[in-house]
């Protein structure tokens, strides 16, 4: 009997892995089972879908489950959520959630793409209906079967982090007025400080209501606690993060990590003997500080999901590990990160320095030219580049590819002063933001010594 | 008495390199001797000011003699050519143009930065008033005050390099029917000609004409004959490339290399000690074909002038090469390209493949989003990276500095697949553009074996 790999999850990890297997094992059996109601979407769309810039949830769907059926000849069974994996005897126990009835199916490999969900903050009332968490399109159909359902006047968002930003914005468009609460002193956490502010400014100027340094204690119908008031609300969106589904292979006994992430080797496999997991559910290594770090990105998810089913089809792949690359677009300032922010750095055993520059997205004298802030950190005497961030008009979030590659190769910010990167007038000064902060940089990894 | 250094040209390599020398040496004498009217300008925004969107020739200044007179020290003297260097004696001849008068001027250190000019095909009429090649400020200024007088309604581009092509949509923005003459099979001979073919369909959507395969023969006042007809011209454009203004320097019998430019050292030396040259009047080592090559570029002129500056002012620092990136945007489509096509690439000994891939600008369910082409040029057996060649809608250009970061690196393609880059809707998708090309072409390098 041809071996069978069961995938549990038909999301991004989950699918990449089982076509990537099957190219490269055509007799297999591949058997991928999802709880939900749909296959390989894009989450990252949702708030687009709620803004109304996307017009139909479907089309954040890149393969249904005939195209996997069909092309892929991937048996999907959708609405079927697994309740227990038993790697002694290499079953999954099957719950098929319309017919109500559970089974075993035997494996000989086993995926794991769970997921992640997002963090409910634990505080009184956080499971009322009025309060919702975006992870999957499951939670975005049900965020705007809510949202039309009660007319929401008024949106609160708690979390100012990527997620939490993208749907205030989002809600704003869709017609709410919107607050953000954050516990932070700014907005986006995972930036330092002063380009936080700089979001955080952006918001206001788009009249979201931005709360910072404080904390949502209590949600009751209609109403969000903070430390110090009380907001009325339709809904509450929660944008605090996201944690690993990663309780089902705990229970298994397969060995878990940072935040509860399952621990995977360099070639995506857990503790257990052919079982791989991959994306949400996943850890991974930093490739700056060497550890382990629990990232939730799609990018990440695809990769890891693609390095999985590489090895899973008999052939050989590594994942080297993450810089955690993020980028998003809120209210017309783009921002970007990668790498180690400074704060990060020093928790890592850095001794970092850091620079800011402010410089423009094209030609000083070609129209449309907007400001863009660079900072990038460095390690003191070496030089090397542990991190950059970016926030600026249009064209400046995907100068941080540059800094990724830039960190995969572990150059120094003076190296980087040599990057021979493209010029025109439509797309900035002759010295790239990114070179000029690489300069600024260099200048003070020289003065500190 | 104090060291003097004399610099040779008022623009981006001369000027660079005095003012990093001056930061270094605040004792000495320094004289930049420019023949023209301008300091420090953007010779890549004439286009720009041809076409209308920038209003004001000043406004492609970057620094004017009196800023580098009072916050740099360094005395600018416009209207000054130097017409010999006597490398024996330490002196150049100067020719003062306002008043007539001619002087010798001692140096101990001398920095040419004399630039290019347009190349200028040998045939008949090719010095008559109507034929403009555009290179300085000065000769943007004859253009438009040529093309004003005679209220141009018919400009024939003869060439259809980056410069060709952004005049000729420049006037076609200005007024003008425009027609391009190109020697080639294709427009942008730099790119390959499946991109380059990409690129003239874009310029005949915007009803220019595009004669390729076909020479310009000669000139006569009013008119320009080709190898099989005859056009109508108010003005002919000189588009077919830049050589070096090195006459000088061979004249005074400093070494010279590739196309005529001045042969320099990994600091910007030339033969001559005490002697330095960048910008458009000298050679470059290419980071990828480890050969001497010629590219007049702003970018590479400014970093070349900031190398030997440094230099000069007595600190040390090296020029690794060039990677002849360049971008550009014609009738909304943007192009891009760094390292070797694939003829260069077989020039240079090397046995590549080659892959070339379709994606999108922004996620394809997100609005606006756009084609984007992206080939790349690969070392068969190691799959070393060689080069890269970018053609699609706006974001597009920029993906170029990702590839030129992994050329800098000797990155393979079957590394830059796990590069982290970023992602978002209104960037790309979850694999981006060049991502997607490192995989196609890990796999073609793959099956070539």
């Amino acid at each position: 009997m041809a071996d069978r790999l069961v995938v549990i999850g038909g999301d991004a990890a989950g699918m990449s892995a089982a076509s990537q297997a099957r190219r490269r094992r055509d007799d297999m059996e591949i058997v991928a089972l999802e709880r939900g109601d749909w296959t390989s979407y894009s989450a990252c769309g949702i708030p687009y879908l709620v803004a109304g810039e996307v017009d139909d949830i479907d089309s954040l769907i890149s393969r249904t489950p005939e195209t996997f059926r069909n092309e892929f000849r991937i048996d999907v069974r959708l609405r079927h959520e697994v309740t227990g994996i038993d790697t002694e005897s290499g079953e999954v126990e099957v719950h098929d959630i319309d017919h109500g009835r559970n089974f075993r199916l035997g494996y000989d490999q086993l995926m794991i793409g769970t997921g992640g969900r997002a963090i409910r903050p634990d505080i009184g009332g956080v499971d009322l209906d009025f309060v919702q968490g975006v992870q999957t399109l499951g939670d975005a159909q049900r965020l705007l079967d809510y949202a039309d359902e009660c007319r929401c006047g008024h949106v609160v968002v708690v979390g100012a982090g990527y997620i939490g930003l993208e749907l205030a914005e989002a809600f704003t468009m869709w017609g709410a007025d919107v607050t953000i609460v954050e516990q932070q002193s700014d907005v986006l956490p995972s930036l330092d400080p002063e380009l936080g502010a700089l979001v955080g400014e952006a918001m206001k100027r788009h009249e979201i209501d931005v709360l910072c340094d404080t904390t949502v204690t209590a949600c009751e119908a209609g109403r969000v606690h903070l430390a110090d008031r009380v907001l009325d609300a339709d809904m509450v969106v929660l944008g605090i993060g996201v944690q690993p589904n990663s309780e089902l292979a705990a229970d298994a006994g397969i060995e878990t990590g940072v935040r509860g992430a399952i621990r995977v080797d360099r070639r995506q496999q857990t503790s257990a003997d052919g079982v791989w997991a991959a994306g949400d559910c996943a850890e991974s290594t930093h490739l700056v500080s060497g550890e382990p770090t629990y990232v939730a990105l799609g990018t990440t998810a695809n990769r890891q999901g693609r390095v999985a089913g590489i090895n899973i089809g008999g052939e050989y792949a590594t994942f080297p590990g993450v810089l955690a690359t993020a980028a998003s677009r809120f209210c017309a300032l783009e921002v970007a990160r990668t790498g180690l922010a400074a704060d990060e750095a020093q928790a890592a055993g850095f001794e970092a320095v850091e620079a800011l520059i402010e410089s423009r997205t094209k030609a000083g004298y070609y129209p449309g030219s907007e400001p863009i802030t660079v900072k990038l950190v460095a390690e003191r005497g070496s030089g090397r580049l542990l991190g950059g961030q970016i926030v600026g008009g249009e064209g400046s979030a995907k100068r941080i590819d540059v800094l990724a590659t830039a960190l995969m190769n572990r150059m120094t910010v003076h190296e980087m002063i040599d990057l021979d990167l493209s010029y025109a007038p439509p797309f900035g000064g002759v010295w790239d933001p990114v070179l000029v902060a690489a300069r600024r940089t260099a200048a003070v990894v020289d003065a500190a010594g």
